[in-house]
């Protein structure tokens, strides 16, 4: 009994300072706002091609452009941030963790997927009219995003799901696994808001002064450029609560010794 | 003994999975390494405005505003993130917290008195040749970002460096303080990528052409640019890692009962 007492007061990781369990917050409505949040974004960057821009099509021309926003917002934030947060869900926390992984990695699978066309998207319209490609820091900056996130997928399904990586070498790629990931999201959050900012700039140009006397599509899409940013603050937030994390099987609370086992 | 071995053994906050020794990194050395990067950064946003954008004055003209790029990498990226990383610094665990409290204060202030005079020198700029301010994505979200790190700055001496707090406010706000710390620090790094991009379209236009075509000032600011992201996500880094944190009064570590203590 003492050494399942000693174990479980003053060391569990949900042990916080007084005062902490006033913040205290179930997930699932956060999740469930965030959700809200996430179906805003996309709705606002749709919004914004279709009303100021000319709206959609597949064919080189400024339409075409316009899925870039749309399928990059959507993909590397939107169902990215949903695939980072998929081991916060606590109905995964209990039985196999194998489903799960196989749900973040198709998730993850379909944002990349949204991300390249994303990119096919933005280079058939510069190809089509002669512009330049990779030239803006944007670009840069965008495309590192895009190659780390491809990194980051392959080795995520060579170590955690295919079953030949050894049990040291999953201990020892998992935080760098974590890390990158909040670090990948933070790199996607730049690319959107250096890209609105510079979209707007062409856009609204004329000498730049009709950007500069905010016409209604300026503050439309700064608002996407400050949601986007709000969402993924948001979700690398839910990503740090250290009493949201999935108990791992050699953490403390997965090896409780229930009072009394021992005795 | 039992009690002592079993509070050490599993559950120290240094507890980490098998082969993350691997990962061990001294903080010194790294820290050292930190300071080149941001030096690098101060060097390059300096020689990027010297070089190719007219040098430096303090009369409401071009040269004004290059005040503004290097002041905000300077004060919002490398002081901030030399404030940020202050309880990291292994000499700061023993002894009183109090000085280091000072010093985070300090360097913060300091931070945010450059990001004054950078908010100072793009205003008079802009008011100077009847520019008007306020209108672009960066602009809203800098201003945001110099307003949010002032409200954190206030809020940190009222409640940590004021002796009237009481101590349940003190825990209720410090992870608050904490996560806040870092998002300010990536919104600095998302306003000073948009910014450069920005004036690199601004000031390589001719049509955009001329960025376009990536002449040397381009590769050499986009290089800035992700060099300031590099320095973000390093202190990013640091200030996640569990075993840099200062082992606080209430935690296990401090209260670690030594070997035998008990018997």
């Amino acid at each position: 009994v003492i050494r399942g007492e000693a174990q479980r007061v003053p060391c569990s990781p949900r042990h916080r300072p007084a005062g902490a369990g006033m913040l205290e917050l179930p997930f699932l409505p956060f999740c469930a706002l965030l959700g809200g949040l996430g179906a805003v974004c996309v709705a606002f960057v749709s919004a914004w091609c279709q009303r100021w821009r000319g709206g959609f099509a597949w064919d080189g021309s400024a339409q075409m452009f316009n899925w870039h926003p749309v399928l990059m917002v959507t993909g590397m934030v939107v169902l990215y941030g949903a695939a980072a947060l998929v081991y916060r869900l606590p109905f995964s926390w209990s039985g196999p963790k194998f489903p799960w992984k196989v749900l973040h990695g198709a998730l993850a699978l379909a944002a990349f997927g949204l991300a390249v066309l994303g990119l096919v998207a933005v280079f058939s319209f510069h190809n089509a009219r002669g512009t330049p490609n990779m030239y803006s820091l944007h670009s840069w900056l965008g495309l590192a995003t895009v190659l780390l996130f491809s990194c980051q997928w392959l080795a995520g399904f060579v170590s955690f799901l295919l079953p030949w990586a050894p049990a040291w070498l999953r201990a020892l790629y998992k935080p760098v696994h974590v890390f990158f990931g909040s670090t990948i999201l933070t790199l996607a959050m730049v690319s959107c808001v250096s890209g609105i900012n510079e979209k707007l700039f062409f856009s609204l140009k004329n000498g730049t002064t009709a950007y500069s006397q905010l016409p209604s599509e300026a503050i439309f899409a700064n608002t996407l450029g400050l949601l986007i940013l709000l969402f993924g603050v948001l979700v690398l937030w839910a990503l740090a609560r250290p009493d949201w994390k999935r108990p791992e099987p050699d953490s403390v609370d997965a090896h409780q010794v229930p009072a009394g086992a021992s005795s």
